[in-house]
């Protein structure tokens, strides 16, 4: 392996930064380790002392790499990061899926990404153009829970509905005329999909001839509710025993 | 007035950086703006246009500022700036409240502050130590929605309890027994008090015994939600309609 870049877009790996994303990496997506980076001031942290015993017994390379950290995370006190090759999945066909289409900030990605693995969704779509989902960034605010999901990113919509092509579509959009609590007082199958779009633009009108578009009951004294904030809302209601 | 420093916790004024807050603040907080901050560039577009006349319709001194705006928001692009004199207010006794105790991230104090205006509460706590309410960034996050709210910010919890000493009080606990659901098929009080803790240590274990506690179903696949997630969430079930 070449020595390590500062992360963009088109490297074939990325970084997981901190202690616990990299034990989550470790732990859940072993295979995709290329090699553990750790502070020389680490040895002695409970975390840092684990997640190096669970390294080497994966047999992965670890390395003492202060100012590798230092570059590739741009903070003085980054004490780990797994190196790990990108990966992509299979979502699961019979499953609940969240889609993102065209998120264009790191956070709200990992923010979703964590609350999705937090109420029992294990399956979630980026739809390009978007942020990189592996963006160190992305893992960083998904807490790692990037490496318990199953993920894709599709060059557009179309192409996500030829892999799905007869799941129930649930679009979340502002002038949705059905409001999220009616939907959650019928039944839902349990193969539903929620669309959430861009954080400034939402999503195109069309989506809501794709399926059950829905309204989150927000007042118009705020323009729109913060993206993470809708999926949560969104995620937290679908994933509740239906009446 | 002196000229403008880059934001300090100790200064009496602060900034509502971008055009939407800019024109928050003017719109709902007019008695609290000192000055207009627009960048050269900004003349001819429609938000900034609309900003200025509004101020020129209050009274309030415009000033093209460039070089200032650059300075105090840490961006080339930041197109206008209102520059306000801090306020704290007396909360509604009747209404409901969010309280924030130590909460450490301006973003999550912003996004919830918008989330809560969004469904109807106007009246917002924070506990020391916490970030800065004030903080250029936790105003940006807000999306200018703090200048619609009611917000105080207190010296500790018992100064909180000694203003409102009978309110219901619901402390989010990852170990409270009561899950939200449960708490959402009850009728509730209309003054109730959600109180959220701290990103990375929650609530202290003496809340519990303050009101009572609820719980957010997620699984232990994470750690704990993001604070703006859990908040977001307790905020929409409290004020949904009653079973």
């Amino acid at each position: 392996m070449p020595s390590l870049s500062v992360y963009k877009n088109d490297l074939d790996y990325s970084y997981a930064p901190g202690i616990f994303p990299s034990m989550e990496c470790l732990r859940h997506r072993p295979e995709t380790v290329r090699r553990l980076l750790l502070h020389s001031s680490a040895s002695g942290r409970e975390g840092a002392d684990r997640l190096r015993a669970l390294a080497e017994e994966l047999g992965v390379r670890v390395e003492e790499a202060d100012r590798v950290l230092a570059r590739i995370s741009g903070k003085e006190n980054c004490f780990a990061a797994a190196v790990f090759a990108k990966f992509s999945d299979d979502l699961a066909p019979d499953r609940p899926h969240v889609v993102l289409h065209n998120p264009g900030d790191s956070g709200n990605v990992g923010t979703i990404l964590r609350t999705s693995l937090g109420f029992g969704v294990e399956d979630a779509a980026l739809i390009r153009p978007c942020v990189d989902l592996f963006d160190p960034r992305t893992v960083r605010a998904s807490m790692g829970s990037l490496f318990s999901l199953r993920v894709r990113v599709y060059e557009d919509f179309e192409e996500y509905r030829r892999d799905f092509p007869d799941r129930p579509l649930y679009p979340f959009m502002l002038d949705a005329s059905l409001p999220l609590g009616e939907v959650l007082r019928e039944k839902r199958p349990p193969d539903w999909t929620l669309i959430f779009g861009n954080e400034g633009r939402g999503l195109p009108a069309a989506f809501s001839a794709l399926g059950q578009a829905v309204r989150i009951e927000s007042n118009d004294r705020v323009d729109s509710l913060n993206l993470a904030v809708a999926a949560a809302i969104g995620i937290y209601g679908f994933t509740r025993p239906g009446n």
